[in-house]
């Protein structure tokens, strides 16, 4: 039977996932390859800690290098993570004729061009399906299965640690720091969250994406990010109570050749499937011109989901060779020649539906003052709420505006964020609702 | 550019929908694929009607056989629909050494062992994305994307005719007749709609999916089938009481190389999200040992989604012609000599949770004469509810069951019926809730 030989590069969570599966379901892949996927090496700077797997004598090394420059080694899987010797090892690999298998997203978001571009160059294979939304079948679905439509637009849930972090502090009415410490506690979110938390690990998912959907290359840095760290139980109660719920949300939309790329907090209705979408899983509705939308749920971390989508890319890349193929499908979805530099609309010139919440003095015409202001900036508002308690003398007042641009939105914050009447700052969360005029 | 030719058969609703697609979306196609999708013929016995597309000169005929004999010819899609015709073409084509695409469950559940028989022993491809679940990637996620799982079970809502009819019957609280004539007058159910309503069309996929699952011969005979014609407004209440939807599901799941295949009525706890897929929608949840349950979304019929899906097989076998390969991905999922025949699980050892609905004469001593009878044959009772409006002198007296054999609830369900104190047929409908002991 014909020997495929893979070299894995990180032996760390995913990586362990990925030696696992392929020792552990051997049999299966064999029966579906019909050849044997043969781990040769697994490189990682700790050989010593038991992961729970017994590799063949001369299996483990420490030395990158012996992985990279094997000839015998058909495909690297980069699950090192992170933007230096990961893209050093890969650039390596791809040099000496290796297709790559990865699922990091930093690094494909940060240098994916040059990348891709050297890929081409070198006719070898580079798969990433598990850098967006982990055993979800993203990459796929939007490369081959939408391969006939114009994808006009995609949402997603694809960081569980937010999720989560979102689902807790709904459910349990906590502030974000403690639902914060709460995910910590049962290791969901790292130590340093800001990667999670600040929207950033979303960011490069999206980035990515937006690169498949519309033939553009890819684009991290005018993707716009906000976080989840300024969302409290108020907002969450205020949202349920006009139908939404907010959910940190990667948004990509293309219309006349402008693109849409942003990842912030956002109300959505209680009814949009993302809505139900609770803890630690991901999702991601796609809409094409012809398939309206489609949605896919599953597991976007943790060591076996993960490494059933580098599996998967495994599998995909061995049917090449088996087929004496290779770059069958382009990997950003489009031929190289297709792909152009598309701009990625400033988030100032973003038009949508808002929430505000001003904290206002409970005094006659403060109500008058602010929507004075909103309007002189061209923002209409279609409900207004004043109730709860009083903190401090203030009240929440709570708007939904109509459509309106972010920069006059921003300019009119400003003013109201200086009238004496108001205390703190004004808080704004973007609506995502077809219904809404 | 290389030009790859395609011969559609039967210019029906999808099969109208394909040309528009091959059409309306050239220029992405060849920007995504790198060549030119070229619709040779499409072959039709009624050429006159217009489908809103302008073909050129030549392309339309009458005469199947140009299509399937044109050495031209890269790849036929049947779009005929049915067993008769549809088979003979697609095994002249295959003879002929033609590619096929179809979306033909029905011919597939049937006399697929012999079509994919004949398309191995030819070395052609066979692709059916479009026969399971509209422009859903169920096939493509399971035989790639899930390559590396033992997948352990699954379940489909894969009939939007009977989701749109179950949804209507609850939302409006109308007897099943009214919500079928409502769906044919939407266009959604057919003037026959024995096919949906009576399960067999659900039963078709999941003869089709259980096959890719398990690596077994499609075996549509040992599936068992029951349709949504006895489901009333009074069970569908009686569900949302213990929290629980009733679906028309397609249920898979292999245990000691046993499989069940099943396709009934089913109470499902409200959480799940296929409680949430209302309309004429489909989802199907799939689970695996490394991914959990990954679950897909979309429209499972329609021209446009059920073209899309059929454009990506398209596509799938341009990319292999253009790679100089063929049968890269074994379309049963396994290698051939690793499809095995494994049985099927008779209904009567089906173990499961079941819901029983009694027309009870409201007289003392009844509960404890049918509770006896099921104590009899092993069947206990976690809740037990007779509640509701007097009905011709009976109530309606609602259990439900821990686990229990199917043989079992038949024997004891046939002792109560002949009881004088039970009117009409006693109701069942089958729980799947693992979260009940």
């Amino acid at each position: 039977m014909r020997q495929i030989n893979i070299g894995l590069l990180g032996c760390g969570t995913v990586g362990t996932g990925v030696a696992k599966l392929l020792i552990a379901n051997k049999n299966l892949l064999t029966a579906r390859v019909g050849a044997d996927l043969n781990l040769k090496w697994v490189a990682d700077i700790d050989i010593e800690t038991d992961r729970g797997l017994q590799f063949p004598a001369g299996v483990l090394t420490t030395d990158a290098q012996r992985v990279v420059t094997d000839p015998d080694v058909d495909m690297v899987i980069e699950m090192i993570g992170g933007e230096g010797i990961a893209k050093d090892l890969m650039l390596q690999a791809i040099n000496n004729g290796k297709h790559i298998v990865t699922a990091n997203k930093a690094l494909l978001a940060a240098h994916g061009n040059e990348l891709f571009a050297t890929a081409a160059q070198k006719r070898v294979d580079l798969a990433f399906e598990a850098s967006v939304g982990g055993c979800m079948p993203t990459i796929k679905s939007m490369r081959e299965s939408l391969v006939g439509n114009h994808i006009k637009s995609m949402s997603g849930i694809l960081n569980g640690t937010c999720n989560y972090i979102l689902s807790k502090i709904e459910d349990e009415g906590i502030p974000f720091k403690d639902a914060l410490a709460e995910a910590q506690r049962q290791g969901y979110a790292e130590a340093d969250p800001t990667l999670d938390v600040g929207g950033f690990d979303t960011a490069h998912k999206i980035a990515i994406l937006a690169a498949l959907a519309y033939g553009m290359e890819i684009n991290l840095k005018d993707v716009y990010i906000e976080g989840i760290s300024r969302i409290t139980p108020l907002d969450i109660d205020f949202a349920v109570q006009f139908g939404y719920r907010i959910k940190l949300l990667a948004i990509s939309k293309i219309q006349d050749n402008k693109v849409e790329a942003r990842v912030h907090p956002t109300m959505i209705p209680l009814k949009n499937l993302l809505a139900s979408i609770n803890g630690t899983v991901n999702a991601i509705s796609m809409s094409g011109d012809a398939v309206g939308d489609i949605l896919l749920y599953g597991r976007g971390a943790g060591m076996m989901p993960t490494a059933s989508a580098v599996v998967s890319d495994i599998v995909d890349i061995a049917r090449n060779i088996l087929s004496g193929t290779v770059r069958r499908v382009p990997p950003l979805s489009y031929q190289r020649e297709s792909i152009s530099r598309i701009p990625v609309l400033p988030i100032d010139d973003l038009v949508t539906h808002y929430y505000f919440r001003f904290a206002a003095l409970d005094r006659p015409g403060v109500l008058s003052k602010i929507s004075g202001i909103l309007g002189k900036y061209d923002i209409s508002l279609q409900s207004v709420q004043q109730k709860g308690r009083k903190t401090n003398g203030s009240v929440p007042l709570v708007m939904l505006s109509h459509r309106a641009k972010e920069a006059d939105v921003k300019r009119a914050l400003a003013e109201i964020r200086d009238l004496n009447v108001v205390s703190d700052e004004p808080v704004l969360i973007r609506i995502e609702d077809d219904e809404l005029d």
